[in-house]
């Protein structure tokens, strides 16, 4: 059954902008290392560094009718996250929904398949993160479903989670966790912010983690 | 058998000079969606937008010499188009080949393989669309041909056809059907840009391609 | 057993600097087109050109510990090498342990696994070689070796040899090689500067390099 | 956090083994076409059709230390279900594990990763669902989770729903929908063994189908 | 445009049957190389061997519509040749096509996408060579065109055409030159007869065919 | 420089042949689990398994000449290990190379390439492990060397060493290393042999191996 459910419970943007100061490295590792998505999907230009809420579409391969139904279920502060049925290379998306989605406030797109005018999408600063780039053409034959769980690039993602994604790639932090996210997020660029400092002096992360009796007591033997 | 066609006929300049203007994604609509080859035909470089006539290479894998043959045969306004006999990532291409190219007037390179010297192609600004980057050397032991049908990276190409090369890939108009081609694509181009136009102004796609009716009688549910 | 070599013999910075300046195409082509790594082994920003001395590093999927044990044996000059012992895509390396590197001279990274920040690696202006870009974390669990022989993306690389790195890919100059390598490289260097001047002025490769009469009696046959 | 939950709610075995018999193709139609893991996990052995209730497995690339923990929570009828959190291709499992696991009466080993022994597990009549067959070993030193919820393959299996698996692949079932995919996927073999016998007739699908109309309206010309 | 051509010129049955007696490899050789579908394209069982009559299907993506029209099309000897328009893993094939296309007489399918109830194609003898098996269901929304030119595998194929088929891959022979494939066939088998008579008797392949003087004069040289 | 080592010296055939019956995943785990080829190298035939001493050839890209030389430097209980220097799926190797091979008492075939006559060289029970299965046939124009030092599918192989190949892949075993080898290997093997005893009787991994406290230790937390 193709269903559409149009009301979301969304996180506070507050919370959502603060976690994309973060980037997705420093939040996959404050998470305990979960949440990412495959690491083939790859920004379209690089530079872009964005968080908002998942609106989620299940849709067929080949087929973007569900991205027309998807936008009018978008706000201010989302990120559209599209996962096809089965593996699909063509290009669903191009400028002119991409114009759609800017002018409700949308903040990117997310898609395991292909986006298409990438240079007009880059010229607009519209962020994608796609596992391919394809001129393909769709076609507008088969419903999906708009705001249902999916599985996109090997993530579990609800809608109304949270995506984060910069040139590393994207991840997806469940609503529930945001608040624990961001605090842990902040703390470990707090902590980051000190190691850095005693890196460029000239410390090594060897004797700033205390590594050296780990090491030797698991065997490691230096050789001159 | 090894043979160079050295007659090809080419269509009008002026034609293939439109084309590039409207972009693979539009040329490739307003074909009916065809002629477009493989997506992991990416630009070494990005912000290319071209057109030209297909001087093509059947050619041996990691071996170049044929490429030396085809220079001969190409002129202004052309593109280079080759295809190994079989899966091949060597490095087939490089600065002097482009320099030879350039001279002549050639507009890019399309290669289902791969291409070295990347940093000097894009200051040289010769546009190349490859399946691989290596620096990886070629022999020239072994006969192929020029200016033969051959099928590049999934699509059927023959002599004279027009290849339309941008950041979303790659794709050939059979010269027979150039005009129409242009005529469709220009039609489209308008046509978007009006549709462009409305969404800007915060019309939805639903609206605009009336598209409400038809999803509600596949059977599209909404709950709220 | 996991070791750590601490003394391998470096090549004389000169030769690795002049050998910078030549690039991978030339080098590989003048040391009889061997030694390049995998053409998967991708930059992850574009135009740098370097070479340094392999500081080699044998590494569990997944674990980066002795990434930490491997900056210490770093010094000027140095390019680290990472090769896990089994297919990995996780994010070994950031801007921390590139700033570690950076403050001990170390010119760059080789990784046939994946990396992360890049953005602010790009920004730190510290090059990277990688099979893959991933924010995903790993482990500090299980001992490797540094400073053993190690395969990496395909090729052979023993301490102590040059790597030699940019746009077109990595490959690697053993040590007892490198002058040989070096004159080689810069022969062909001047002869590619006579060629290019030549094609420019319009002349064929197929004239420069005298191919026809080979091509005729290969039996290349030309039809008009 | 590391977890195990001991507790998991099972299915009716009756239903599970109903579902093995109709197999992945005609219980993933039955389903409204959903549920199916990626195309390349693939059996190591041909001929194998089983389903079981999942036990699930969350566990570090090239560690397979929480396999040991996951098979005292397995029991008879359940198939292990086992998702790295990063691309692995390493031998997590093979023969040893393979008869503790036949001991309790377990039916199969779904892996997105590595496994190795095949000959042995062939031999044993064990049946395997796997990415890639390696027989790169594995460490034990990083925990992992059972029975939580995971992605395996791009398909979101929670602890207790039924995988189907035979050499078209495998699929899962969310065990509160077992009744009804069991009951639609009679259905549906019923209707195909009808199918079936007025096709060996010599019946067309154009016309038990009744296509030849649709197809007409939509454009489709016969060319004599 | 959709379009089913009808009539479509075939190549006499005892050739095609000749040439399934030769095998890929020797057709290949036979024809100087040129005319095979890329090495993805692997059988769904072992041990066929097969050639027939290409009836052709350009098909969309995860649309398996068209398939139920080119049945009607094909007729003793045909082999049914299957490219969809853009990349696509989904299952468009399975035991009840077979069926229909086995009373028909038709000798296979070659398709470059999913197929499924690859156990039960087996026991029907029903040869299938694929690029996945995948149990995807795909949709009947959308046209294609039976009995055009299409490329499927990277190899051009048009109606009419002579597939040749076994455990090495596939491999297609123009109408045109399918008598002159075959003498060419048939001589290559007997000269090869005749050598693996010579090697079984211990000879050399270096001297049977000749080669040391020309490897000595290419710089071969020998180490004791 | 394309050289042909004559003289490699050769481990004991006894040690080669006791090391076959220990298996790769055996030998690897006995080797401190390094000198495994990727796991790409996969059986063209199922239930092989064999050991031999590597002979080596370095070859290039689809160019198959260099096997005809490495043929008269292989003997009895030999291994023939083959790496193209660039990325390449042809058929470089059939049923007259092997015909050849076997009248010499060569073991197998260990290719990073394509092979072809599969059918025939089952038969035959010739094994050989590849990473292709191709027709595509080769030319022979260009030098390669025999007996040097490779590096095949990621790992690196002198000749003289030991190749392990079976169902779960292919290993190398340095011929300095081949008696420590065989030792650990009869260790595990017969230590293996006694926890599948107990594992039959049922007793759990957990407990065998004593793993509950350091389990406990690290955290893991078991919930009813």
């Amino acid at each position: 059954m193709s269903v559409v459910h149009r009301t979301i419970e969304r996180p506070p943007l507050d919370i959502v902008d603060a976690l994309a100061k973060c980037g997705t490295a420093t939040v996959h590792e404050a998470m305990g290392r979960i949440g990412l998505l495959q690491s083939y999907m790859r920004p379209i230009w690089k530079g872009a560094r964005v968080a908002g809420t998942a609106v989620t579409v299940s849709i067929p391969p080949a087929d973007n009718w569900m991205l027309h139904v998807a936008v009018e279920q978008c706000r201010e502060g989302d990120i559209l996250v599209v996962a096809p049925t089965s593996l699909c290379d063509a290009g669903y998306f191009g400028e002119l929904l991409a114009t759609s989605l800017k002018v409700r406030g949308v903040r990117g797109l997310v898609i395991e398949a292909g986006v298409r005018d990438i240079a007009e999408l880059e010229e607009m600063g519209f962020p994608v993160w796609s596992r391919f780039v394809s001129a393909q053409g769709t076609v507008k034959a088969t419903l999906g479903s708009v705001n249902v769980p999916i599985v996109c690039a090997g993530a579990s993602i609800s809608p109304g989670d949270i995506i984060v994604a910069d040139d590393d790639g994207v991840m997806v932090v469940p609503k529930a966790r945001s608040e624990t996210a961001l605090q842990a997020s902040r703390a470990r660029l707090e902590k980051e912010r000190q190691t850095r400092a005693r890196l460029m002096a000239g410390e090594l992360g060897l004797d700033i983690y205390g590594m050296r009796e780990t090491l030797a007591a698991k065997g490691l033997t230096y050789i001159d």
